[in-house]
């Protein structure tokens, strides 16, 4: 067990100093995490790193060398509270796998003020990192337009943070991973082949020998596996491939250049040397705009890194923790223009019978009623769009897994109004209607 | 002991299948790590990770569970090898703390094919993203003059990528973080108070009580500490703070609004109220641009959060791990225009007798030769950039401490070209110049 209870930034210990202090820590409250807006011009966010949070949770626990680290840094009234700290609350949430647009609750935790308020960072941490990564990885799936996508970005950005990369990008519909850590941690499919250095490995001084270094992988991985051809000169690397592997070949991978018109040349090259079925796989700097412009391309398999694993020019998903209700009273900061909705919410969805999303409603004040009675749906079709996580600081049974995942998001990129896929700069593709319980 | 070896990339494994079974795994490699371009416009970069990368190596073995995580994925010969895996061979690298540019040979990695091959993926992992980290913290510590910088970005990245971007952010000359975990990992200062959650916690169904909130922090932090003063109305708030605290108060900090009309205000009336020795603390999605506009005004500390753990715009630092040597022959990737200079390098710094940096020069072939004898230096001094820090797979002993590599930093700042540290796009501030040693 790694310990995850410093992954905390400080203040919420000297918060829950103050507090215990005061005899406030354990007042009622209710946190919720949000997006005040989509990443610029993005039409959709994809939530993510739900499952994460909740095994982090589980480790959550100050031992005696979390303790004797925070010596000093707090006082011996909050070390001895921390000592015996488990969450003990109600957290709900979105889905993984769920849109989410802006004001969207995706999480709400329930508990006493020291009891949630410790939680922020570490819930933030993940849900802000994993949902940037799988709401960028979801307009590059759609950009394939049904064509596979491996994610490859590990060596871009922090160790662990690669891992749940690509947890995030399957989620969002990525086929495969390269990345083996995410393919023990959580079951990605796992793939690859070679780099150019085993290509150059086959050089001596009498010259380079692209030939046997094929035959070599051939030998060891088969006929199916994937030759890299350019790194001399891609004609030559592809007459070299197929004299080796012979025409069953399973692919040719193509990591620089021109990527629409090498894979033109190299598929009339290919097949003209009766070699139709070897795939093409394209890497190197894709992104969701490169593969869109691929897409009438003879190209099979998309390799992509950077801009996965960094969320394509939004590396955050710009969540905050905020509280929301005090003891039954609805909070909310006042001093600046922030979108602050105070209240504990609940959220909707109202789709056409078609399955096309008209509203995301966001209601305040709404626990246990219909929400046909606070707003005229019409004859849409509502569903709530939280689910119960956590009960009595246990995680709740039979949650959905990366699989479910999946398949909603799938399905829910299909219930997008029509201009939600667009790549371009955008507005959010739903609107988020606030609704406020009248006073019983 | 937590295993990194599945930190790693799917073909690197399979290229040691392929290699182990044509007899050529064994064969003497160099690889180096380097960077073929700053990020967009960024005139200088900042190595950070190395020590990290160290770390990781110490603990990158496949025990058991991961040679079982594997079957299937790799070969049985493959699966005994990795299973007695430890890396033999050498590493020398750039400092942490040192600048670097286009070319500079970041770490060079000699062993076995094999043995060098597998560690690509974590090497670059961590230093792509702690450089990238480093590099954009730089220019923040520049921007601010000598104003302390508090990281408080952990909730806007991966939980364990905000560890290393603390770590990183050091490196670069912050002064503090917030994250517990690099305080005890790293030794990072800490630091942190109060958000607005606590604040709010003091509402009831009678109103909110800011006054409350206040007291209750001095009770149990002390007069010294820095009240969040913009929950509701920021001059409001600034008197309630000296109205409860007395002159003595630490500081208030403000997180929104116009930060610069904000400071002047709050300066000038914690002035009238007899409080001239209290400091500002601004936050609030500060980037480097906002820093240096807020230079002329009356803020003491900035705390910077989403736009230091991202890089600013560049997660990622674009360092490559390239296969250049084999058995003594160089070698390079030839079917693209990207930059790529076969061989073994050693990279030497040119810089005037006031310190000043004019050349960054890698040699090709040069190990062991005095760079006077390659290239015309004129009188300038020279120095060499890389350092030992594996033999024989072993870490050596004294290595530089963070505490060094800020320092190292520090110095080197001072040492860039005038130009060199402008926000502004521009181009490297130190030109490469590559050198090739005649064959003798």
């Amino acid at each position: 067990m790694t310990a995850t209870a410093l992954l905390t930034d400080q203040y919420e210990l000297t918060m829950i100093s103050a507090a215990l202090k005061a005899g406030v820590a354990d007042r009622p409250c209710v946190f919720e995490v949000f997006a005040r807006r989509l990443p610029d011009g993005r039409r959709y966010g994809v939530v993510a790193g739900t499952g994460r949070v909740l095994d982090a949770l589980a480790d959550f626990r100050f031992g005696g060398e979390e303790i004797a680290a925070l010596r000093g840094i707090v006082d011996e009234p909050t070390l001895r509270w921390l000592a015996d700290y488990r969450f003990t609350g109600e957290i709900d949430g979105y889905r993984e796998g769920e849109l989410y647009f802006p004001g969207s609750p995706i999480l709400t935790v329930r508990g006493g003020f020291a009891d949630a308020v410790i939680l922020e960072t570490v819930i933030l941490s993940i849900l802000n990192h994993d949902s940037a990564i799988a709401s960028a990885a979801a307009r590059m799936v759609s950009a394939a337009a049904g064509r596979p996508i491996i994610e490859m970005g590990g060596r871009r950005t922090h160790e662990q943070a690669a891992v749940a990369s690509s947890r995030a990008a399957y989620i969002a519909g990525v086929t495969a991973t390269s990345n083996l850590e995410a393919a023990r941690t959580y079951g990605v499919p796992s793939a690859g082949t070679a780099a150019h250095a085993f290509t150059l490995l086959f050089s001596t001084h009498a010259g380079t020998d692209e030939k046997a270094a094929f035959a070599a992988q051939i030998d060891a991985l088969g006929v199916g596996t994937t030759l890299l051809v350019d790194t001399y000169d891609i004609t030559a690397g592809v007459a070299n491939a197929i004299e080796v592997a012979g025409p069953d070949l399973g692919g040719v991978r193509i990591d620089s250049g021109d990527l629409g018109m090498l894979a033109r040349q190299v598929r009339a090259q290919l097949d003209g040397l009766g070699a139709p079925n070897t795939k093409i796989v394209v890497s190197g700097d894709l992104d969701e705009y490169a593969i869109a412009s691929l897409r009438a391309e003879p190209v099979d398999i998309y390799g992509v890194g950077t801009s996965l694993v960094s969320g394509s020019g939004a590396p955050t998903a710009g969540m905050v923790y905020k509280l929301v209700e005090v003891d039954g009273v609805p909070v909310a900061k006042r001093a600046s223009h922030k979108e602050s909705h105070g209240g504990a919410k609940r959220a909707v969805r109202a789709a056409r019978d078609t399955g096309t999303i008209v509203d995301e409603i966001v209601v305040t004040g709404g626990a246990g009623v219909d929400v046909a009675d606070l707003v005229d749906v019409g004859n849409l079709d509502v569903r709530d769009l939280q689910i119960p996580l956590v009960r009595g600081g246990r995680v709740v049974d039979d949650l959905p897994t990366l699989a479910d995942a999946r398949d909603l998001l799938a399905r829910g990129l299909v219930s997008l109004p029509w201009e939600g896929l667009g790549l371009s700069h955008g507005d959010p593709a739903v609107p988020t209607r606030y609704v406020t319980r009248p006073e019983n």
